[in-house]
């Protein structure tokens, strides 16, 4: 993805929501990164600590939030994200640092942001940030989250160009566009497409790892994931092709990837020798899971070998999430790996 | 639930792996409870620590976990579920001390537990449990969590008693039945029937808190869930009558419950007023969500009301899985309540 950008002549701020890791985010400074998003004022402070200096917080400022705001404001070059005139005004009375402002715009998926056609409400929120004492206008953001919901390759091209169209209109036609920097960015566009037209910086995350959805969607192949949940086997039951695993909606949440054998499936089974693992287990998947249990289908060749108590790993839906929950990591070199919401583990 | 247990003439062994809370704990113990269910090996050593000594850990037993499970035997009357000859031969020769153990019976939710009527693998399962020198059979345990994909009240009545005549069956068939306990215990069933013919033992978690996938099952009426998730709110969108709160599958996880006006919801809206909060809001409900984020449909009225950084509430989908997430709680009295997940806050 770093070669990705750079082809692009983007800049590339990984979003580090994935993985929440310090370890893994030294990886990326080996590779030459230097600027990040995250998702919560927690996390950003979590990666300050740990030596990042530009860091955008790309989820919407909370005004009764400041105090933590200034706090790592004071820390790095802190980026946050408004959406209205009114947020910004409150956001100036309220913080005691300058921070840098990034205008959230909705080029089509419909969740958070200003639609990139409403162009009072945007000009509006301008000009409240030129007005405000502590914000400084870095530019427009975009994430077109509706690529997660795409049938084909091609439709993800189209979600792309179409937000690349929208996010750079936005941008053109504001006052002093040579300033402002237009981000980009989820896993699946910039995973596929090629052409990033007049954006400025991509912002993808989930590629760190993918995840099974990543794999429908065409954004990766199934041998890409690059996490899995690892969990003992507690039952077995030949006559239906199935297994009980201790993996259930507390290990990989409840989230789905849609499945050919099973409608929508939780997970795919991959089979541990140790350290390292097997290619996913062609037609073995998680189809149901309750809070403790995963059941998993499997083929009765691959059934035999196993045992109750036996140890596989499951390549979850939607590795965030299932991240999130583990709250750590152990690397293929048997290395533990921290994880923000692992604060027991955190490293030195 | 206490009540209800005695008036049937059941135990009442409640299931803590909703609230994983030894505060709340605490309070069960003073209405007279003494035995409890748990879902994991860590999770029974979290309540023996804090003086529970009657613990089942209604999950399969791992075979390769013995060294676990020897400790928390020393600490507690342990039961353990098994449901195969293997693996309860494989438990004999991994354990040093003596447990209980339930046979898991399949009363037709069909995830785990020997088929109500596979006489073979049952008796097979209890002569093992007879021949082996650390296991103890105490009875047989059932869970009918199809109740959860009940239609009505009469179908979750007819789901229980099906679950009781088939476990009772099972008991009753075998050696020494009076030695023995027929156990059941699913939030649904237990809420709404009232004959438990001749079980000896309920083992319900959820009804601790209940969530909106009770409300829509008739478990009980939407002011009976008693944990809400605290949220701000970061985004209004008063035109869409929706905004956004920081409120998302890594809080709530994935779970839904059916809605009359969004096909499925994450969550009901409650208003916060200091510690206290109101009734759920009518046609307030979390319509959607990715890792952070929550869309919540707010009737126009209500969202006038607010800003963006005030807090509301969030009756969740699945309180178990939120609490998980949210790995502690804050009492209406302003208690800090802890939660097994939430290490760094145990109390003493």
């Amino acid at each position: 993805m770093t070669r990705k950008a750079a082809s692009a002549g983007l800049s590339f701020r990984p979003h580090f929501k994935t993985h929440q890791s310090r370890a893994i985010g030294r990886w990326f400074r080996e590779a030459g990164v230097e600027s990040i998003a995250v998702s919560s004022v927690k996390m950003a402070r979590y990666f300050a600590e740990d030596g990042w200096y530009d860091i955008t917080i790309a989820f919407p400022a909370n005004p009764n939030d400041s105090r933590n705001l200034d706090e790592v404001a004071r820390m790095t070059r802190l980026g946050c994200l408004v959406e209205s005139a009114r947020v910004a005004a409150a956001l100036d009375r309220s913080l005691r640092a300058p921070v840098g402002v990034f205008i959230k715009i909705d080029t089509g998926y419909g969740r958070t942001g200003i639609r990139f056609d409403d162009r009072d409400a945007i000009d509006a929120t301008v000009e409240a940030i030129d007005r405000a004492d502590r914000l400084e206008l870095r530019g427009f953001l975009a994430h077109a989250g509706h690529s997660y919901q795409a049938s084909s390759i091609d439709e993800i091209v189209e979600i792309n160009d179409q937000t690349v169209g929208r996010l750079a209109a936005v941008k053109s036609t504001s006052r002093r566009p040579e300033e402002l920097v237009a981000s980009l960015g989820d896993t699946p566009c910039c995973s596929v497409a090629t052409d990033f037209g007049a954006a400025d910086e991509m912002r993808p995350g989930n590629f760190v790892f993918n995840d099974m959805q990543q794999v429908s969607l065409g954004s990766c192949a199934p041998h890409d994931v690059a996490v899995a949940m690892a969990c003992p086997v507690v039952a077995i039951h030949r006559r239906a092709s199935e297994m009980i695993v201790n993996c259930g909606a507390v290990h990989l949440s409840k989230d789905t990837y849609p499945s050919k054998t099973n409608g929508r499936s939780f997970g795919r089974l991959v089979l541990l020798d140790g350290l390292s693992r097997s290619r996913p287990v062609e037609g073995a998947e998680v189809i149901s899971v309750s809070q403790e249990h995963g059941k998993v289908r499997v083929p009765g060749a691959i059934l035999d070998r196993l045992s109750e108590g036996d140890l596989v790993g499951v390549l979850p839906a939607h590795s965030c999430l299932t991240a999130n929950l583990a709250r750590g990591y152990v690397s293929i070199e048997g290395r533990a790996l921290d994880h923000l919401e692992g604060l027991e583990r955190r490293p030195g």
